[in-house]
């Protein structure tokens, strides 16, 4: 986790949520990994980060837990890099950030969209509440404190 | 927009979505004006930035479209931020995040959690496709290079 994170966010969702996914070149190498690629090579040339940087920064997806490092060749050892159980839970926040930007675009002005693969029809995603069907920013939907609450964050929310 | 999105990123959406939420005190001011605060002084108070940061921060998003300020009193002249239609539009992200961090929490573990507050249910949010009703998660989505992708995003895309 990034060592930004205040104490008294730590208890955030959404700070939490930043500390793993709240730098540029996560997000590209995220994008890269759920596109199918795994290696360093192929990193390097998607995202044109220098080596060093992005051995830096893979280590830290490795450390976080999001990507695991596995040798796909024993000689000489090559490794590759591919999502985790944890990585792979990271996929709806892409696509709703992908989502919001094609939202602002006419269908013919975007450059990368989601599609149905076995259908080729381009997926406007929605993020939603399963048991109403509503999308999320209907204005009935709201943050409140849950039990997990410290103090902080029950004043934030206590409504008088 | 970021200044250090690449010429080559501008057309991907996930690196505009990026240059607009991908900094962790925007994603704390979003979150301070999605729980219906306004005011400089509340800013401060919850999110701890020093006046001038914050004096800054808040110049971005007004400049980036996300947030509008308006006088709220006239003497002495003082101002508020509100959330504008592209801001709000913001928000399918914010639960997102937010979701993906309590998903990893038992429901007694969660601190902050979105409710409906007709009947106060707390609210497991989905990201899906609205035809299908599919998780984005789901295998058969992924992204392609849409009609206005330039050579490197269809390059990336082109399935041999």
């Amino acid at each position: 986790m990034s060592a930004h994170v205040r104490a008294e966010d730590r208890e955030c969702p959404l700070s939490t949520a930043m500390s793993y996914v709240g730098e540029w070149w996560t997000i590209l190498i995220l994008h890269d990994c759920f596109d199918g690629y795994t290696r360093f090579d192929q990193f390097e040339a998607n995202i044109g980060l220098s080596s060093s940087m992005l051995t830096t920064r893979l280590k830290t997806l490795v450390d976080n837990g999001i990507l695991a490092k596995r040798a796909y060749q024993e000689r000489p050892v090559r490794h590759e890099y591919v999502l985790t159980d944890l990585g792979r839970s990271l996929r709806p926040i892409l696509v709703a950030m992908a989502a919001w930007r094609n939202e602002q675009l006419a269908p013919s002005e975007r450059a990368m969209v989601l599609v149905d693969t076995e259908t080729g029809r381009e997926v406007e995603p929605e993020t939603i509440d399963p048991v109403t069907g509503l999308p999320v920013s209907d204005p009935r939907f709201a943050f409140r404190a849950g039990p997990a609450a410290g103090e902080e964050m029950r004043a934030r929310y206590d409504v008088p």
